[in-house]
Parts: structure tokens; C-alpha cells; sequence
């Protein structure tokens, strides 16, 4: 099911919506853990058989007690991550454990991809992350017991993610089987500013005097289990790592490996700083697959053992084991210069400035304010120092979707980091320039112009099985294209147009060219591509397509006559500009006049109803019970296509058709994507149906905590996190950069008392806040900015906030669901501040 | 490339063509072998590089010379078999072999079909046919050296397939490396009477006293290449056969075997006669994969050794080993009593049978004469003993499409065998009715009511792998519905369309009418299918499925009227029917009104055009070259589809319409399939351009004698060999039989002199015999029928032959083809008769 996303179990009216996710009280929860286990309970441990399991706390993610069976959606949601490395929330003694999982962005295996029947252009090979090199493993063994939380007591057990420090906590009191008792403390990072770096503080004090071992490992080919099916998948995957080189001297130890398809080689090493009352004797050793750091202490009562290890990792297509040795020990020695704290400084000055340029505040619901900096926080994790590599679908929280970067990054992640961490941005589009090649020989094999983006990659090219839900979505270059004009537009950033983007808009503007064709009546037409909605496919002017296309093809002729020399290093000529703005104009936009809808593509509105009366909840998520070509050839859709059309191309709509558009497709579509309900929000709120934004505001910004597709234990939806924002600021906010003009149209829903958003708009930090019945406006720093508010021109000048008032929402229309498929009624369970 | 069909080398300009296929000399060319080998060369060989290397006969296919290089084709071209057992035309001695087969028909091994991206209701397992325990082996050694034709001199060496005689003639005379002269001549029968058995005559003469040894085997999991590159197929098929039972005793021997993973069981038995002048020494010896009959004879100068084996086979799924045995026991016990002679006069019996209701003529070209009863002879071996298994794409004659059957054979096999060997069309449509169940759980997993047939399978349940183009083509389930309807009417066997007929005419009708749906205006609607040209899926309202559902639906109507008892039995209602005739009624047939013609499928003349003008010849077929993607979305045809549609459904088309249509479709088609140029000589001649049909039936003719696809090595296309009789009788001969009217509209084009052809309609013989401006119609056996002549109601009595005139055939409209895909003009080599 692999090219499906979100094959979990869906939305909507089955999952645990937020009523049931009761808050964990303070600490004192004794229900036992349901492992299956026969040994343990740990006292204190959660019930984690529920979606929640997450005390609500502002800046805080905490969850209290051990629930085995809950673990690899624990380590998703704790993951770590900036963007170069991710390391999985992993307990530090490696066991019990969901999913192991360290991964480097851009580091991958590659397989051969399995064809009962192949085909002219068909990608030969798939690439899957790899779990590299563990560093993250610290074992401990209490007068030979080794601290295992399945065995012995643990009294207490709690962890937490703090988004404004950077780092997860654990912080356990453990008694033994033979009943000694420890409490062990440990706080985990990933520099947000030093690329290479990660550091683990680990402490444990005892009130009687004991014999600790710690034992700190590099350990690379873990055994871990697969979701795929696929035999050679799997195969491929099989101890991927090896090993080339192995060193151990003092407290440092390096391994080098390489992936042994792919032939990319990494490097991992790691440092020691200990620091213990006693008589301590240390060893290190290194080999192959393991290097390990060994010290044996005897602690007084009242004592503490105090560990901090540092982690430098690297890879490279290019570089020699030398090299890369050097890479990492370089990368230790930075970290140890700055040390710990200095490291734990760093890691706050970061996020005190992201915060301060991106901060959401949501009044009146404690749990959704929660769970928007959580979301803003794995983002920022996702991105800040991907530099010119790809922000996968999972970010590096999980080996889900292979490590695949999708479309899903340009049109939901992009315009939150365009908006909040434009360098960020800006790296991910380089990553995609740099693709450019690639692209450019897809292209070419699939018998086009220009260059044609990978539906899924990690490397940039296209690794998709099955055409016809991956490949034929052209629209992914249109979205990298939307993605480069949006930066472009929301930053002023003309020397990377210059430099990167002009590139992209004019060889997706060809590919467009080649694509489409105009017909006998003059309109144009793009024939056979799959659009955003995964339950169609193969259609013929794909509304969204097609629009994102027109946009595309008008982005490149401006591109190209701000920049006279780029069009003509690139060939660009004036009859070129002339086809691409002709074709623009042209465009077809497929409407029925019948119903008075846009059609998601040619003919959607004559196909036949999906017969939802006679679907039963368990039914969902559709593509595990019915076959694609029933889906494909019904009026039954997965997620927004024409209803994103209506949010990125929003001035293709008169407001009529918008409510109504949006009537028709919200009975037809089904949320089986996690891609879906921010958008949905979005939309709502635009036709006056704020209550309905605001369930579906809740149902993207929970899906992740809440599971709600019952698959984060593969990694986070980096598309729904983003759908959180978007949903608040472009949903309630109404915030629209249309052809580069900035503007917004804010409204509360009943039930949220406020709303408070901050985004950087040409170098001016802009923060709005949403009043009941009034929104202000002010220039937190930069120059005054010119937007607008419900269509009235407003100029903001710093120091001088600007007050408006709010207009009553437009009568929203008719609105239902498919039966079982309405989002979950959002009540907030209340504030606390 | 698996699911596309003839992925070879094209027809069209780049084939060679008849006018390169020499007729081979009267025996004495020399011209060298060109096999690599350093040793050889066998004298006498016909340079086998050419598409010809055939003497032109009456009755006879004759190879001269050996062509090592050309094995592979001509086992194919040389294959016996009689719908059960099919032998490949190896050489008796087993080597040098191109591709060793030896096939049961339904006999087939599993394997597990690769996905890389898997889904809801794709087919788990795949089915391929085996190459089961080989019987044909003799092997000579001549005073210890071993006949190979690669060592020594052969002075003479011909084979000969006789379609009277039904059998593989050889005749070798072959010189030993030592200098030793003997002659070899064998004839191989797969008898077309006794179902399980085949036999050979291995006669051994010598000019001086030599000591003979020769070793008749049965041999097991020969080794075998095979052109799949799917490692798991290839595993599927290494070794696939698990001996079970060896046993030898005499001159006989039997070895049992079973299918490693489908678990189907087979054995195969042989035994012997020995005739030979002197002392003989004989052994027996069987064991796992290997039984051996050794005889040891000194021949004395001038003598003989004469050898007959006889071979039973059967296999399996449900009988035990000693079942099996005692089967293949009792085929060699009747075959021995019949014995040599008196197989082949049965054999010769049942031919004069055959030919004197199926025989066609042709005058004026006497290589065409010879390919089309050819082609007959083999259509009537793939099926003739078949009962209730399928007809495979290829008969028994190779491994290609992994012995699959598709719809190829209702639309183009079962149409002729209906009007020459109707038991045989019964017998398979009787295969469908025994695959129902497995149609109707098919049907259930896509969603829809009725059956649905699979596009590829040997058991019935579906093995395609990739359903846009195989799965979605539902026109299948209504091409067997399609074969049902005209095999009642050819025959009026009332008795199969009770018991079995109307069941698949009602399940398909019910099939159509969940396939579809009424839309706004009351059309009825099929969306989401493919129709037969392989250029295109997964379109809505292909005219092609709507027409031949249309005819379903009624045809399904009134069987239901004719049979009440089996309607009521299947639970059909009055309102079933009502429904079932108004959605045929309403059947949405798409026409472009801009254009004036019929669209393929909806939106099919919008789509862009292909770029012919920029298409070189060595880019054919297309599908080698160009990606689906872009093949799917444009207006490039592989085969006839609208243009089928005209045929079969005829009735629905105006000749106006019929001739702009082919016009329009003929500029866009480029016949990369197989199935096409049969079709387009049938429309061809219905619209006056008479020279190009007669081009066109050459190309079907021709298709596997001049190896026009490049891929007969893998098999006979008997789609095509039966092509030639449809180009032949429904397109010279203009027969009809639209709703159960039988039709003639004969016209010869120029350079034919004259055309005669039979068929059986409701048990009488009519014999139709065409010349220039007149055309006789005459009952050979049976009552007076009713048929008409270019329209014109006529009455032929038996004894009271009616002789009609031609009228002058309609101006044709202006026809070209895409560039290099015009079909070679046919110029008949001239007449010797």
C-alpha cells in the first residue's frame, strides 16, 4: 500500500477525537501498563491505550509512565531532529523500544523496484532511508542489573518535549528487581546550531551506595522490523551498513560505514565527558559495528554519576572514509569547545528568535495551543538546517514513506516556513534546484520539455512503482514552482530568484508546454495527469493542475523579465514568453453549468456517486477495502484537490462559487489523507463556516498527537503539522499572498476567544491578533507593510498598530459530509490560563 | 514488458514482407548455416536469416537446412498439438534446441506477483505454464558418436508439417564426423483423436554396417531460458516439477510429478516398439526426472532400424499419483492398439474431416493459400481437444504470455472455430462457464455485481498484474458474452446456451449494470475502463465496451426470454430485464459532432495528437520507446478498437460513418499489437479500399511465418492465424452475423483470383466461392439457409447452388497511415496452381 498515504486507519468520525483525550493528571496515574509481558508493570506507568497520554501544558509536551505498546508513537513525537540529523525518542538504554531509528537527511539504500509487468520509463530504482549508526544508546547496569523498565519498579517515569529549550528530558526512579532504587536523569539534543552535532546528558544518583556500569554505544545495523511487505524492500534493508573503518581511543570512538547498494558513506563518532565523585575505571573499544564506552563507578549513597556524551555524524556520496573521519571528529571538537551548556544556551537563543518570529497563541483552547507550537516546533526540527537537501514527509521522525519527500512539502510546509524560517525555505528549494538535472532526464524519458519533479525521492529521482498515482502528478512541479514564487513573493529574496528560482519557473513552465496542447476551440488543455486527490487519477484537465500550471506559466514570464539574463542563458525566448502566457490565458477549468460546480477534472460531475449509505465506519480508509479502479472512476474524493485549488489559487473563484464548490466536494470527500483537513479548515472558514474549520483545524492539528490515522509510530505528518498553521493563520486568519499581494480576512470561531499570529513579509515581522469582532495589526519590526483586511487597503507602520473590526462571516452554505465522515465536533475542553 | 502484448519488432514498413520471403529452391541450396559455432557446418542448410526459409506448398510447410539461429521460430512454427498436449517442433535428439516445450494444457505453477507499490484487490499469484516432462527425445549415437546436426555434415535435412496428414515430418542425412552415413526420418503426431497421446516413428537407415544406439527419454525440468526478467518468475520455473514417482518396466516407463507450488500433479508415460533386422540390446531404466528406453543394435549395410514410441499423458489437481498412472497407463494401452498406422490414418481421417467443412482457397497467391490453412491448422490445434480448458494467446506452442488466454480468443479464435469446428468454440466457452465462480469473486473484490473475467489467466482467476491495462479491461467479460451469443447463433445449440450460456450472458449483463450508471439526461454510462487498444486506459465510455455491453445486456435479455426456467433459477426479475434494456437503450456512444466521427472514448479527438512526423522506424512499437503516460493521453492507436467496434458491432454504424471513422482511425493506428490488421482488412474492404485490406490480410497471414512481431520464437499468435480467416471471409468474403443474421457482401481485390471458403451455420454446410464479378453460394450438406448478398435477401437450397453478382464496391474515403506504418503493399510471388 505503499504509494497510499496515510493507510492507517482515517479520521472523522472512528478516531479518538479529543474528548476522549483526557489530560494525564499530575503524576500520581498507577494504571497499570497493558505490555503483554508477563514481568513488570512499572508503577506509575500511563494507560496509553487511548489517543492522549500527553499532559497539556504551553511549551511542553509531557508524557507521564511507561506504555510499552505505546512506544513507537512515543518515539515519533519525540523525536529530535534539525533537519540533518533525527533521532527518534528512543529510550536512552535502547530497550524496550518501538522502532529504533537515527537518520541522516539524504543518506539512503537503494533496491531494485519490483514489477509483475513492466514498462517503458519505469524507475528502476527505489531508495529507503536507513537507520544509520545509533549513537543515542547509553545501557546502565545497577550492580549487574541492567536498567530495564519492563523489570523492577518504576516509581516514577516521566518525559517531556520542550519546545523552547530544544531538548527531551526523562527523568526516572527506578528500583531494581533486587530492590536497589536510582533516579535517572537525562536530557537529549540535536544542535539547532551546530549541523553535525548532537549531546546527551545522562545523570543518575542513588540513596545507597551501588556499582554502576554505563556502557555508551555506537551501534550501527540494528535489527529493525519493517511495514513493507516487499521482500526485497526488506532484503535491502538487511544489515545495509558496512563497515569500513573503526577507531577507539580515550573517551572518542568513530565508525564509518557505507550503505551497500547506494554506496554512500557515512561517519559517526562520539565523546565522553564524565564526571563522578569516585574511584571510576573506563574503557573504550571499537569495531565493525559497535564501539562502546564503558565505565564502571562505585557511587556513594546521596551520589551521582554525571555522563554527557557528545555525537558528531556525516555522510557523503563524494568524500573518503579520511575525510569523513575528519568531518565528525571536527564536529566533536566543536561541540566539546562549546560544551553542554554551552550547547543547551545555543539551542534556547535559537528558539527564543524562532518563537519570537513565529509564535501562535490560541486563547480559550489550551490543547490546540499545545499542539500548534508542537507542530510549529517539528516543522522548524524538519527544515532549519536541511540545507540543500529534501524535508522528507516524516521529516526525520520515522522511516515511513521510505524517507520520501513529496509535493506535500512545497504546498503545506513551505508557505509556514516561508512565513516563519525563510532560510529554511529557501534551502528546501535549493534542494530542488539542485534536483534540476534529474528532472530534467525524467522529463525526457516521460517524452516532455522542461523538467518533471519526483513524486517521491530522496535523491530527486522519481522513485514511484505506480505511475499513475505517482509520476503522472505533473502538478508536483507546478507546486515547486507555486513554492518558488510564494518564497520569492513572501521574502523579496531576488538573488535566489536570480540564482535557483528563475531556473525552476521556466523549466516548469516548459514542462507544461509539452504537456499540454491547445485544442480546436483554441483552449488548453493538459490531458492524463493525476491530480492532488489519490482517488483519481489519470484525468484530463485536472482543475487544480491546471491552475497551478496557469500560475506557473504567468510566474515564469515575470521571473524571466526581472531577470533578462537568466531567460537568456536558459533560451528563453519572446515567442517562448508569448506561447507561455497565451497558454496561460487559454487554460481550460473544467466547470459543470448544469450543477454550477468546477469540476475536479474533465467529466468528475458526470461519473457516479460513491454509495456512502451503505459504508460502514470500519470501511475506512477506502484504498484498504476497495479497489483504485472503483475510486478512480467515482465521484468520491481523498482529500482537497479542487477545494487547495480554491485555497493556492483562490482568485481563480468568485466567492459564489467557492461556497458552492465547496458544498459540492465536502459531500464527496472523505479525509482518508492526512493532506486534507487543514485545507478543509481553510476553505470552511472562507464560506462562513467557522465551526466546521474550526473540527477541522483540531483534526490537522491533532493528527499526530492523537494518531488519528493510527500510523505516527511510522514517523509525523510534517503536511498535517503544517495544515495546523495554515488552518489557524490562512483559515482564521484568512491570510491569502495571492499573486504577491499580502492580505487577510480574519474571523474566530465560536468557542476560541482569540487568536494571535506572527509572519515575516519582506523583511517586516507583521503580528496579527484576532479579537472577537476586531483584529489588530502591528509591525513588530522591519518597515511599515502594505496588506489588506477583509479587502479594505491597510498600511501598518512600526509603533502605530492598526485596530479594525471584523464584518459578520457570509451565510455559509448547505454543508454535509459522507455518512460516518464529518470531523469530530470540536468542543475546547477549556483554558487554564 | 509483460502485459504488453507482442513486444517485439513491429509490422508495418520495417518487416520483411513477402516479397524478401524467398521461396527456398527445390532442395539443393548450400548457402552456409550461420550459427556461431566454430565447428559444422551442416551442408545443405538454408540460410535461415530471412523471415522466409518456407517452400510455398498447397498442403505442406516445408524448412530446408538447418538454421540454428532460427530454432527458436521454427519449433514454434513446427509445434503439434491437439488442445491438450502441445509439443514444440524440436529436433528428436533434443539438441541443438532453441526454447524445449512440452505443454498441458491448464497445467500450470504459482508464483507470487512483485508489487512495488501493492493495493486493494491486485492478484496475489501468478500462474505460468510449464514446461512439462519432455517425451519427444531420441537420441542417436552412430558407433559412439552422438547425431548433432552442430557436428558432421547433414547432405540432406528437411522438415515437414502436413495439415492433411497432421504430422512433423523429418528426413536427415547426416555423415559422422568419422565419416559414417546414415538417414534418419521421423514423423511426430500429437494425435488429434486419442486426447492423451502422442507418438513418433524414429526410422534409422545406413548404407553400411554400423552399431546403433538409441535412448528414448522422458525427461523432466529441462533446463530452459526464459525471457522474463522478474528473478521470481525465473524462480517460479527453476526446477518446477517435484518428482512423485518413477517406475519402468519393458519398453515402458512412467514418471509422475507435481508442481512445486500450485500443486498440480502430471505423469507421462512412453513405450516402445522395436523393429530392427539383427541382435538387439535393450534396457529401461527410470528414476526421479529421467526414464530411459537404451537400445543397442548392429545394423547391417542397407538395414533399418525402426522405432515407434508412444506417449500418454495427463495431470491433475485433484487425482492421486496411482490415478494418474493408471490415466497415462491406459493412454498408452489404447495408442498401442491402435498402433502406428492406424494413428495416423485416424489422424488423416479427422483432417479430411476438418478441411472439407473448414478449407479456404485462395487463387492468385499460393504463398497466401498456404499461410491461411496454416493458419487454420494451427487454430484447429489449439483448440480441437482443449474440453473445458482455455485457448491460450499462444495455443500450446511456446511460453509467451506465460501460457496465458486472453480475450483474444473470443473476438478472434472462437469466431472462426464457430463457423469450422463449433465443438471446439462450445468446449471453450464451457472453459468460462467452469472459471464463473472465480469471475464472480473477482467481480465481488472490484466492487461490482455479475462476473467479471479475468484479462489473463490459465485457471481463470486474474493474473494481471497491472490493472489500468489489464484488470480494467472489462470489454473482456463482454467478449465472452459477445462469443457466446454468436456461437448459439452460428450453431443454435439451444442446449449449451441453456446450460451454459445463459449463465454468462446474464452474470456479464449484470457485471455491465453495476459497471455503469444512468447519468443527468438519462445516458447510460461505463466509465473508468479500457477498451481493447492497449494505447489507452482507463477511459470513460470507450465505444467499443458500450457497444459489445449493449449487445450483452440484450443478448442477455433474451436468453433469459428463451430459457425462463434458468432465469428464474438465477434470480433474474421482470424489472432485471426491464433495467437491462433500458441502460441498452441509453448506452452513451461518443461522436464528435466538430469532426463527424465516433470518439475511441470520450474526450479522444480532444486529446493531443501523436508526433508521427517525428517518429523514426526502429521507435516501433511504441511502447518500447514511449512511456504509457504519454501513449495513454494522445491519439495514437495500437489496434483496431473503434475500428473492431465497426466490425463486431457493425450494426450500429452507418457506412458513412463506417468510412469516416476508419479514415479518422486509420491515421492514428499503428498496429503495435498483433490483434489489429486482421480487423483493419475486414474494414478495409467494407468500405471499398480492397487493395489495402488485401495488404492488411497478408500482414495477419504472414504475422508468424515471416516472424512480423520478432517474437514467434516465444509462440504462434493465434489471434492473427485466425485474423487471416476473418480478413478473408468477413472482409473478402463480407460475412456478417449481426444479431444472429448471417450475411455475405464478397468483392476480391485485385490480384486475387479467386476465393472459396466454408462454414457450417446451423448444421449446413455452405460453401461460398467468390471470383471476379460474381460469387456462388452452395449447401454442401444440410437444409436450405437463409443468408443475403450485398443486401439482398437470398435462399440457398442444397443441390441449387445461386450464383449472384458483385456490384461495384463504394469509392473508399482518403486513407493514409501514421508514417512507416503503412502495411506493405501485397503482391502476390504468382500463382503455380
Amino acid at each position: 500500500m505503499a504509494f497510499d498515504r496515510d493507510a492507517g486507519g482515517g479520521p472523522g468520525g472512528t478516531a479518538n477525537g479529543p474528548s476522549e483525550a483526557a489530560t494525564a493528571p499530575g503524576g500520581t496515574t498507577t494504571t497499570p501498563d497493558d505490555v503483554a509481558s508477563e514481568d513488570l508493570v512499572a508503577e506509575g506507568a500511563t494507560d496509553g491505550s487511548g489517543s492522549a497520554g500527553w499532559e497539556v501544558l504551553p511549551w511542553l509536551l509531557r508524557w507521564r509512565g511507561l506504555a510499552v505498546d505505546q512506544l513507537r508513537r512515543t518515539e515519533s513525537v519525540f523525536a529530535l531532529s534539525n533537519g540533518h540529523i533525527g533521532m527518534r525518542g528512543t529510550l536512552d538504554e535502547g530497550e524496550p523500544r518501538g522502532l529504533p531509528g537515527t537518520y541522516l537527511n539524504g543518506f539512503y539504500e537503494e533496491h531494485a523496484l519490483p514489477y509483475g509487468e513492466s514498462g517503458y520509463g519505469y524507475p528502476e530504482d527505489g531508495q529507503t532511508i536507513v537507520n544509520v549508526t545509533d549513537g543515542k544508546v547509553i545501557r546502565l547496569l545497577v550492580e549487574d542489573e541492567p536498567l530495564d523498565m519492563r523489570y523492577g519498579k518504576a516509581h516514577e517515569h516521566e518525559r517531556e518535549l520542550d519546545f523552547r529549550a530544544g531538548t527531551l528530558r526523562r527523568r526516572t526512579v527506578w528500583e531494581s528487581p533486587t530492590g536497589r532504587r536510582i533516579t535517572v536523569r537525562s536530557e537529549r539534543l540535536v544542535s539547532l546550531t551546530q549541523r553535525a552535532v548532537a549531546a546527551i546528558l545522562y545523570e543518575v544518583e542513588t540513596d545507597e551506595r551501588v556499582q554502576l556500569v554505563v556502557q555508551s554505544d555506537l551501534l550501527a545495523n540494528e535489527p529493525v522490523e519493517h511495514d513493507s511487505d516487499d521482500p526485497r524492500v526488506a532484503a535491502a534493508l538487511e544489515d545495509p551498513l558496512v563497515a569500513d573503518f573503526a577507531h577507539a581511543a580515550g573517551g572518542r570512538a568513530i565508525l564509518a560505514h557505507h550503505a551497500r547498494n547506494s554506496e554512500l558513506r557515512m561517519a559517526a563518532a562520539m565523546d565522553h565527558e564524565l564526571e563522578t565523585g569516585d574511584g571510576v575505571r573506563t574503557e573504550i573499544s571499537a569495531e565493525g559495528d559497535l564501539a562502546r564506552f564503558t565505565a564502571a563507578v562505585d557511587v556513594p549513597a546521596g551520589g551521582k554519576l554525571r555522563l554527557v556524551k557528545y555525537l558528531g555524524y556525516g555522510w557523503s556520496a563524494k568524500r573518503s572514509v579520511p575525510a569523513l573521519r575528519a568531518q565528525v571528529e571536527a564536529a566533536l571538537a566543536g561541540a566539546r569547545q562549546t560544551g553542554w551548556e554551552g550547547l543547551l544556551a545555543e539551542q534556547r537563543r535559537f528558539l527564543d528568535e524562532f518563537w519570537a518570529a513565529a509564535d501562535v497563541e490560541v486563547r480559550g483552547d489550551d490543547e490546540l495551543q499545545q499542539a500548534v507550537r508542537f507542530a510549529l516546533f517539528h516543522v522548524m526540527q524538519a527544515a532549519v538546517r536541511g540545507e540543500t537537501r529534501a524535508i522528507p514527509g516524516k521529516g526525520l521522525t520515522g522511516p515511513g514513506y521510505d524517507g520520501h519527500a513529496f509535493w506535500d512539502t512545497e504546498m503545506f510546509v513551505l508557505p509556514v516556513l516561508a512565513c516563519t524560517l525563510p532560510e529554511a525555505a529557501r534551502d528546501a528549494l535549493r534542494w530542488r534546484h539542485s534536483t534540476l538535472d534529474k528532472a530534467r532526464e525524467r522529463a525526457k524519458v516521460l517524452g516532455q520539455g522542461g523538467a518533471a519533479f519526483p513524486w517521491r525521492s530522496i535523491n530527486g529521482a522519481e522513485c514511484s512503482a505506480y505511475w499513475p498515482a505517482g509520476t503522472a502528478a505533473f502538478h508536483v512541479s507546478g507546486d515547486v514552482a507555486h513554492a518558488v514564487a510564494q518564497y520569492v513573493s513572501m521574502t523579496g529574496d531576488l538573488a535566489f530568484e536570480r540564482e535557483h528560482g528563475a531556473e525552476i519557473l521556466v523549466e516548469t513552465a516548459r514542462l507544461w508546454m509539452s504537456l499540454g496542447h491547445h485544442d480546436q476551440h483554441g483552449g488548453f488543455r493538459i490531458d492524463g495527469v493525476t491530480g492532488p486527490d489519490e482517488y483519481s487519477a489519470v484525468v484530463d484537465n485536472n482543475t487544480y493542475t491546471n491552475l497551478i500550471a496557469q500560475r506557473n506559466l504567468r510566474n515564469a514570464v515575470e521571473a524571466c523579465g526581472r531577470h533578462p539574463e537568466v531567460a537568456e542563458r536558459l533560451g528563453v525566448t519572446a515567442e517562448d514568453t508569448a506561447a507561455w502566457l497565451k497558454a496561460a490565458d487559454g487554460m481550460l477549468v473544467p466547470f459543470d453549468e448544469l450543477l454550477g460546480v468546477h469540476e475536479q477534472a474533465e467529466g468528475f460531475t458526470s461519473h457516479a456517486a460513491w454509495h456512502f449509505d451503505r459504508i460502514e465506519p470500519d470501511e475506512y480508509p477506502l484504498m484498504l477495502n476497495y479497489p483504485y479502479f472503483d475510486l478512480y472512476r467515482k465521484q468520491v474524493v481523498k482529500q482537497a484537490d479542487l477545494v487547495l485549488a480554491m485555497h493556492v489559487r483562490g482568485d481563480a473563484f468568485t466567492p459564489e462559487q467557492k461556497a458552492r464548490n465547496f458544498a459540492y466536494y465536502e459531500a464527496r470527500t472523505v479525509r482518508d489523507s492526512s493532506l486534507s483537513a487543514g485545507t478543509q479548515a481553510v476553505l470552511a472558514a472562507e464560506v462562513g463556516a467557522l465551526r466546521l474549520a474550526y473540527d477541522y483545524l483540531a483534526e490537522a492539528a491533532f493528527t499526530d498527537l492523537h494518531d488519528l490515522h493510527k500510523n505516527v509510530h511510522n514517523g509525523l505528518h510534517m503536511a498535517s503539522l503544517a495544515g495546523a498553521w495554515i488552518g489557524l493563520v490562512a483559515g482564521f486568519g484568512g491570510m491569502r499572498d495571492h499573486d504577491g499581494a499580502l492580505s487577510f480576512a480574519p474571523r474566530l470561531p465560536p468557542g476560541l476567544e482569540g487568536l494571535a499570529f506572527r509572519l515575516t513579509f519582506r523583511g517586516t515581522l507583521l503580528a496579527v491578533e484576532v479579537e472577537p469582532g476586531r483584529a489588530t495589526y502591528r509591525v513588530l519590526s522591519g518597515d511599515a507593510l502594505h496588506t489588506s483586511h477583509h479587502g479594505e487597503e491597510v498600511t501598518v507602520a512600526p509603533g502605530e498598530p492598526v485596530v479594525l473590526s471584523i464584518p459578520d462571516p457570509p451565510e455559509p452554505p448547505e454543508i454535509s459530509q459522507p455518512r460516518h465522515r464529518a470531523p469530530k465536533r470540536r468542543t475546547p475542553p477549556g483554558s487554564r490560563s
